[in-house]
């Protein structure tokens, strides 16, 4: 059945995709190859342009399209009506949104953003970037409070993120998690202790010549073809684009490689989801990723569950890793395999293993819900911070670029979106657990350098289904029942004891 | 006196130029690092664009505004009035144009573009772009229809890039150019047939990387600054950009440098008078440059006044290219000197010496005027390009790729914008016999490799007038006198009369 308002609704929202995927693609330049004076007039053409996208986003038409769209005899079927309820939550979200906010806010987080990148690259403390901080933060409070006066704030963020999802959700995963965390860790302390891991090995002086042919080879066993993606160098790695122009960034340091590699894995995984999505439903909200844990589910799984299991890395390490960079010659594969995968505390959380990331994730929750609700200020970031790094990873923070400012989030006004890297470990080992029901031979296949098998069934059961699900549904409908943190904490349990041999 | 109309004007006109500044900076992210496979959806992203551009350039609102503050009790300033003219200009431009006609446009042109550059790599018949250039000069015509549909064609189209210049103007230049040009061959024709240049000592391999500090030392010397700016790689060097980033494409060819040298001289010229333009005035009309010509006057001064210049060269060469790419160290100054002088003809406009350059260029005048007025039709195109070439320069055109598809501009629907090469010449000429009264040595502040004074002089005098004047009237204020093309055939004059001792 044709329906002249379905129509219309879908062109008018496909030109808003495009028009958010070119400030997306100026962003990406911002933080790749713009010139850094560039800054402050790149941040009032993209508030512009925010501006612009609100306007159209909100404009009555669409509201009346969208009614129009929601009665009973629209003819429209499955796939079109979830468009239209999609549509209609973003609608709904962007309307209640004033348009001045929505370009202080562009505005803001542009500077935040960029002035937080010299701040860590130069090592500067954080005082020097508080004020900008501060404004942000307000901000995004305001913002929640337009979008829903009446919920938690915070829940209202975190909803942006991963639709449906609240703080006390969040806590009846991570209550659990964090006991069984801290179980694992003290299982295996004696095991760590005899044989005490030395992460310093592994860095070592590699030419970012040679980092990026590793990098390239890693695009490519992800099934990541070079006409439709590029990886590119940033201070924070990060993916952005859709369609058929997906780009990844990673960081190339001198002397620790590793870093490179498993951003790669990471990005890599982000960018494999965008790709994959329904092409029939590209710039329609169905064609969308459905949000950011299920993305996190993917990045994290190229990352983890097959960048670091033992078995990929048996081929992966020699054939790779010290056939691109000789240095690591000198180095075993057990040993690497050892190390990379050590429970040991990092004050970094992307370099941190996958037993103690989870603890860099839970305090963050814990200090953005705190921030938020107005229970600290941001000027005491930094000491409860280093407080709580010390208290749950017994480590001492010496400066803050290797503190507070580690990560771009909070800079960006991207608050509620930490947990989100959780979710995708609960829900990417539930997902795991399903697929080697169908797939009993998957680590065979990565002994192999074979990624192809296990991409598949990414592509077919979670990619392609673009945004038809919300997250939980999702989860339902690949594994027979909801999320629960039990599949995460078998995987990790199964994983350590065989490493460890305990 | 406050004008709220100019102020409100000003503020949708800043607003336009951000707009149309994003839209440049993603036709730069095609030409330098795209996906090849994202080609498509970013037409469709552009052509949105430039439909949002084209309707609040054209709403009635700009119209009405531009009329009360052309009331005689506006009490604007001279510059207020000047904005408001070059507003009204395009304001009136824009208006005549169909909206759908600029979508169709931005789209095809991004298409031609797109498939004209990987004709041109892989070397292939012109046949192959044949109809996708077809459309776009159909589209080219229906645009100079609509802007003017009295005027003759080609003229609408030269305004474009060349206020106020028509066919019989450039005709008025060309015509003793041509003879003189000509006159001038013949005059050192038994010279250079004595000493026949070998062009081919100068196709040296040279690793991209060394070619790469070349560029960079060039565009220090030239006083653009590395945080307004960048180098990158592109098919066809180009410029783009403006106020604090302005950004310049070259090509790097592995055994011929000297293209890579050249092309960074003359984008880094276009790229120093956009940074140059004045910064009291930037986003409004006066703070623009005014014209491709007086454009290319400034990257035809840096590429060829300065940058060929026998007494620089004697620094340049030895000092930068000698010790930047040592596989130079066999050849000796005098010969480079002579060498990258030679008056010899080329297949390439853009590897042509100054004299016969003239030539590349009034032929793609003769055949572009031709093509618009249905005198020829687009699939003439090699053969006449092939015999023109043989007749003008004497060079048999072997393949597409060095004959009708070397430049981008007609697939990129820039027909018209040719000549504005040659007007470059014609007009920094003059310009350069108009500086030598006050810095009498500026060949000897080149001989050291001091840009600074000629540099401080070109800022002053064209660069910072922005779109103050038009181009004839830029040149009458700079050298008391309209343009003529006396002085650019006296320099060629003096300048190979030094070369070559007669």
């Amino acid at each position: 059945m044709v329906n002249a308002n379905y129509d219309e609704l879908s062109k008018q929202m496909k030109e808003l995709r495009h028009l958010s995927n070119s400030q997306s693609i100026l962003y990406w330049d911002i933080r790749t190859y713009m010139p850094s004076e560039g800054i402050e007039q790149r941040g009032q053409s993209l508030a512009i342009l925010g501006r612009i996208i609100h306007e159209k986003a909100t404009n009555t038409q669409i509201g009346e399209l969208i009614s129009q769209c929601n009665k009973s005899d629209s003819g429209l079927d499955s796939i079109q009506k979830r468009n239209v309820e999609l549509w209609k939550r973003d609608h709904d979200r962007e309307t209640k949104l004033p348009s001045d906010l929505v370009v202080r806010l562009t505005k803001q987080s542009t500077i935040t953003e960029h002035k937080w990148e010299q701040a860590k690259q130069k090592k500067q403390n954080f005082a020097i970037i508080k004020p900008e901080l501060e404004k942000m933060v307000e901000l995004v409070k305001e913002r929640a409070r337009a979008l829903d006066p009446d919920k938690p704030m915070y829940d209202v963020l975190l909803d942006e993120y991963e639709p449906k999802m609240t703080a006390a959700g969040i806590d009846s995963y991570f209550k659990p998690l964090k006991e069984g965390v801290i179980k694992l860790i003290k299982k295996y302390q004696d095991a760590v202790a005899d044989n005490p891991p030395n992460t310093t090995i592994l860095k070592k002086n590699i030419p970012v010549d040679q980092q990026k042919q590793v990098s390239k080879w890693i695009m490519n066993f992800l099934g990541i073809p070079p006409n439709r993606s590029r990886v590119d160098e940033a201070e924070h790695p990060f993916t952005t684009g859709l369609a058929k122009d997906v780009r990844i960034t990673t960081h190339y340091l001198d002397d620790d490689p590793t870093g490179a590699i498993y951003s790669t894995f990471h990005e890599g995984g982000h960018a494999l989801y965008e790709l994959n999505t329904p092409e029939e439903h590209w710039f329609s909200a169905v064609g969308e990723t459905i949000s950011m844990g299920i993305h996190e589910s993917q990045s994290r799984f190229a990352e983890n569950i097959v960048g670091k299991n033992p078995i990929f890395l048996k081929y992966f390490y020699p054939k790779v890793v010290q056939k691109y960079m000789p240095a690591f010659n000198s180095l075993d594969t057990d040993t690497f395999i050892k190390t990379i995968n050590a429970i040991t505390p990092s004050k970094i959380r992307i370099y941190a293993d996958e037993v103690t990331y989870n603890l860099h994730v839970i305090l963050r929750f814990e200090i953005e819900q705190d921030l938020i609700a107005g229970k600290i200020s941001v000027g005491e970031l930094p000491d409860i911070w280093n407080a709580k790094m010390e208290e749950y990873l017994g480590v001492k923070i010496e400066n803050d670029a290797e503190g507070v400012l580690q990560d771009t989030h909070w800079y960006a006004g991207l608050i509620g979106y930490f947990p989100t890297y959780v979710l995708g470990n609960i829900y990417n080992s539930q997902m795991l657990a399903t697929m080697r029901k169908s797939i009993p031979e998957w680590e065979d296949q990565l002994g192999v350098g074979d990624f192809s098998k296990i991409r598949n069934w990414l592509v077919t059961n979670v990619q392609n289904k673009g945004s038809i699900y919300d997250p939980i549904d999702l989860i339902n409908n690949i594994c027979n029942q909801p999320p629960d943190t039990k599949y995460f904490l078998d995987y990790l349990n199964e994983k350590y004891s065989r490493i460890y041999n305990i």
